[in-house]
């Protein structure tokens, strides 16, 4: 069973999943995690054919409307969740300032696609529509559940970025806390916002799209930018040109164009750094700031190209190899 | 050269440092770092005979007091360092909110052994307090610069965990900002210390001692105790018993039993998890705040034996597979 703890040292939360773990001699000669199991010989439990392996399913886009036919997305329990519905929000107090709460939220897999090998910037457009519609319909669907505070979307590719099953996939986490990161983002924007009156994100866009030095691809709707202290080497955000604070408010009609976008902007990953390592995930305002004028909901993508040692553990501080106007004119570079 | 670029988004300062890496197309096929070069038969500069290969060496600590005698552990720059001594510290505006500094501060290896292979763990105590000595000596000196608002000492043991040269050493990074996360701690130590009047790390090692659960190893000086909320599995933090915010404060008579602490946790660890791959850093106060009574120093030891992924990197929040009472209640079995 999973458990929560409030870190005092940093104000944040800690998610204990020993579930999900080996007994702790069972770390024993690893350096890193033992369970990823890419091998597809072992029957996946995400091919069709195989859906009797999953939790029941919760959400299906199919070829067509009977439930008998194919799917092309597939939304199922995660079967070593993280957290689980099933629990309690409530804090227990243990003295002395130590607080826990049962392991209360929700872990869900979106199966991106049938095929076991297919990557994400390969898939048609239409089939990431799909799948950005499917994280969209579950993020609001679990966000009906108050005792949510925001569901982190996110995506693991490559054995490097932490994937343990190869057959590609999704993932949300709802969490009965808001993250430390989030609500630091959130205040840094409140704060922007009383001082200037302008949106920081909102700046920040117009200014790199004036620039144009660190733009990876953009349309009508969608600007991919590298951030201008961008963390990680070849990281990229994709922002909606009009402000939204809130993933879940999306229209329809938006979907498209970030789908192509995001397919875009993989695809010049993909060749140009040779299908590297990654992770992507969808920032968006906790419960209570869905309509605010300040923080931007945004796609980060995320290369592993680098092993964050020591330096950054211990200052929380970043050294990227590469600024991201270099990153970026090798992007805009790659024809896609 | 390298570069400080401020991101407004969170508040805190990334490191640039583009002299070090290749040119963005070269990160093609990697994944993981590629200038990692663990082989040992390419002259290791750090290795004795070698030490033309270095820049000019700033301190060693010698078996005998002539400066012919063999070197016990040598002070070095880094030959590619994150930030340099001779860069300045102002501030630059580029429009919109976007602000950087050059690369200020200052890099240096402490190479903990003239044994290419040794491991720290397995060293005598005497040349543990030598490597500690030497990174108070250097911190101390560093911090003379009053440009430098603190040094991180840390040390990276294994590809995993980021090490780029197998010949054991520590690292200083004097930065001219303050990190975020050294600001967070020291800020929620100071509000925890104006409600309650105490330490919230006395408060925490007196509570932690008198349940014993989180316990790896303990002297009359210091305290090697798992984190409530620890974010990593079998994370381990040493504390000195008595109050002391900064490092470089500590008695010389402190850093045997210190030395001694520090071995018996790191050989725990090599017993109990096979030599697993690991950061440890030193957290201090920074300037200023040397003498609070709030913030404490202490040595962090994170063994690298999960990958973070898509959720934390997101999210900025840790699951940890490993409740830190279960992996202690292990550790407190490794013989040593």
């Amino acid at each position: 069973m999973s458990i929560l703890r409030f870190d005092q040292t940093v104000s944040d939360w800690v998610i204990f999943a020993p579930s999900r773990a080996q007994r702790p001699h069972e770390f024993r000669g690893h350096g890193r995690d033992s369970k990823a199991d890419l091998d597809e010989s072992n029957g996946c439990p995400f091919c069709p054919g195989n859906e009797a392996l999953t939790p029941p399913e919760i959400y299906a886009e199919r070829a067509h409307q009977s439930a008998s036919s194919a799917w092309l997305v597939r939304v199922v329990p995660n079967k070593f969740p993280a957290l689980r519905i099933e629990e309690d929000a409530r804090r227990h107090e243990e003295g002395n300032g130590l607080r826990s709460m049962d392991g209360c939220g929700a872990h869900e897999i979106i199966v991106e696609s049938p095929h076991h090998g297919a990557l994400l910037a390969e898939q048609p457009v239409e089939q990431i529509q799909r799948i950005l519609g499917a994280a969209q319909l579950r993020w609001q669907d679990l966000m009906r559940d108050s005792r949510f505070q925001t569901v982190t979307v996110f995506k693991n590719h490559g054995a490097g970025a932490g994937t343990s099953m190869r057959h590609p996939h999704w993932q949300l986490i709802a969490t009965p806390v808001v993250p430390r990161l989030l609500r630091v983002m959130q205040s840094v924007a409140n704060d922007y916002f009383d001082l200037t009156g302008a949106s920081l994100y909102r700046v920040m866009l117009q200014d790199e799209l004036a620039r144009g030095t660190r733009i990876a691809a953009a349309n009508e709707h969608f600007v991919a930018l590298l951030p201008y202290a961008s963390h990680l080497p070849f990281e990229t955000w994709i922002f909606p040109r009009r402000h939204q604070s809130s993933f879940a408010a999306l229209e329809a009609g938006r979907i498209p164009p970030l789908a192509e976008t995001l397919k875009t902007v993989l695809l010049k990953l993909l060749n140009g750094l040779d299908n590297p390592d990654f992770n992507l995930s969808i920032a968006s305002a906790a419960r209570g700031a869905e309509s605010d004028q300040c923080f931007s909901w945004h796609i980060r993508i995320t290369p592993r190209l680098t092993t964050p040692a020591g330096f950054e553990l211990g200052s929380g501080m970043s050294i990227n190899p590469v600024l991201p106007e270099d990153a970026a004119e090798y992007l805009q570079s790659v024809a896609v």
